[in-house]
């Protein structure tokens, strides 16, 4: 009991956005919210960021000041010359953070390969980046094995709701034979806008100033970062080894006002929907748009909500609904994770 | 690895009603459809039940034999008379497969002492019988972690879905702040059915035929169901201790289809839900018919369909939702807790 007290995990961060922001202020000014967090001693050892500068220090960053001069600044120093991937290679860290953004171009780097050098090195890695999961789930899982340390991504799909760590211990015995899903918020949240009337620029600019959509919108809009989440899906549930490459993809983009409002006459609506099933003994995958019944319980996922559908071989569908996620939401999926690699110490 | 293939979990079965008997064919007819299931090597030492006889037989009973046994005879012999009590304080198992029905003017006895008796002797629990962990699961629950066995109910609501695996694995760090959903299966369906134009009791006598309304409609329609499930999830997720007796009580026998149909064509809809919430310092609980909106997404479900809203401290709201349950959802519940018990050893 004591030794674990006096050994905190020590975190390196790499990406100190939103998400980032919001977990550190979780852990510090606004920790006594949340008891559940008293298992957690986090010793952040460094923060790299591409834009905002570096914090490195060995004996333990205050969080708390971090995001003051974050705050007051708008960046750390910027002297400190050390890059992402010495940084990863070389601190001293029991878990890689890792809260880049997703770059489907790059095929998940640089992050996979920061993922990689981590467990190589037998550090934990948390990441809320779908990169690593999506392009080398395989790969990334086995290592984690071999090494014997975790690779966990809880908040890659539906935030903090329960995905990964509910496939991981609450389906014993049952196949996942297919999935389905709403799990792009923006395109979710911009084909409700069109229903109203809205347009598609419009819709798109009250997502990015709300806070939820992605800064390069075609990541929302063109489906991919709905491929991404059904990749680490069907990799994760099913068994499968795709990549968002290899995800049949449609985005929302052709998409106008008139189309949604048409749908909606017809006692329908038109929905941005992931799949996964199994054909001819692999998996597929599809994210694409689809005219369903207003009585489908897709249908009442609206705004900023997601749903998952879960089909197994020994129980009927069942169903993750989320209501209405905020930032908060992705912190925590992030911090469960965390929490696990606390535990599993 | 050697060693655990040679060493089957020896299960007592107490009850062996349609939920017992869809797991036996499961693990042996049907077993070739459930891949998962080949981590499970039960063998079942003993069936008692109330009505059908009893069997015992140390060195395993065939389980396929025992379903035919009962099909074409509709019992076990009456000879051996080994009552359960004895069963349960004598006989060499490692797992209790308790699946007896929750019995309310007893408070959840004799399930809650047989469970308690296994319990004592550090012997595995495993039950789709709401009583125990309704009445007692304080008790129990420190019972088995003191003999350091498992006291495992995930089929007591919901049936398979992840309920309480969710709740063990799935919330690190969150504290459960309040619970409300729709649990019971035949008020939900009887409702269903009083909007369409049809009177409580034929609609009551509907879902006994289609077998999923308890032997005893005042268990469903008095609301005891749902209290038992209220109190369950209440005690598991939020730290109470309290039994169905102090869960707020509303059944829906008094409503008719006038009432029913008078809320759908105010654009409205009738729901038995089932609610938790923390007050001065306690935690309430209440089951009561609530008219609510049809955008509501609890309006979304229908028939057998049964949801779970979950709140927390550090995520908002998400949902468990089950589409249509049967027979085998139950089962694989209770298949699920045994895979758990058969990895903990």
């Amino acid at each position: 009991m004591k030794k674990k007290q006096h050994r905190p995990l020590r975190a390196l961060f790499v990406g100190f956005g939103h998400v980032a922001q919001k977990m550190a202020a979780m852990l510090t000014v606004e920790r006594k919210s949340f008891p559940g967090l008293k298992d957690l001693d986090l010793e952040t050892i460094g923060i790299l960021t591409r834009s905002r500068g570096v914090l490195v220090n060995p004996a333990g960053i205050d969080l708390a000041w971090a995001l003051r001069v974050l705050g007051e600044k708008g960046a750390f120093s910027r002297q400190n010359q050390l890059s992402v991937r010495q940084a990863v290679e070389e601190l001293d860290y029991d878990v890689l953070v890792e809260l880049s953004t997703l770059n489907i171009a790059e095929k998940g780097e640089p992050a996979v390969s920061h993922v990689r050098t981590a467990l190589n090195r037998k550090r934990h890695v948390v990441t809320a980046n779908k990169g690593p999961a999506a392009f080398a789930y395989r790969e990334l899982d086995r290592l984690a094995r071999q090494n014997e340390v975790s690779f966990l991504f809880e908040s890659t799909v539906m935030d903090g709701a329960p995905v990964f760590n509910l496939q991981r211990y609450s389906l014993r015995g049952c196949r996942v034979t297919g999935l389905s899903g709403i799990l792009n918020t923006t395109t979710n949240f911009v084909i409700s806008r069109l229903e109203q009337g809205e347009s598609m620029a419009s819709a798109v600019k009250t997502a990015q100033e709300l806070g939820f959509a992605e800064a390069d919108p075609a990541l929302d809009i063109e489906g991919w970062d709905a491929a991404a989440k059904t990749a680490i899906l069907a990799n994760v549930f099913m068994g499968a080894n795709i990549t968002p490459l290899q995800v049949e993809r449609q985005g929302i983009s052709d998409l106008t006002a008139g189309e949604a409002g048409r749908a909606l006459k017809n006692g329908r609506c038109l929905k941005l929907i992931c799949r996964a099933w199994e054909e001819k003994g692999a998996v597929r995958a599809r994210v694409g748009v689809e005219e369903i019944s207003l009585r489908h319980a897709f249908a009442a996922v609206s705004g900023k909500g997601a749903a998952l559908r879960i089909e197994t071989d020994m129980m009927g569908p069942f169903w993750i609904v989320q209501e209405d996620p905020g930032l908060n939401d992705t912190a925590a999926g992030v911090l469960q994770d965390l929490l696990s690699v606390a535990a599993s110490r």
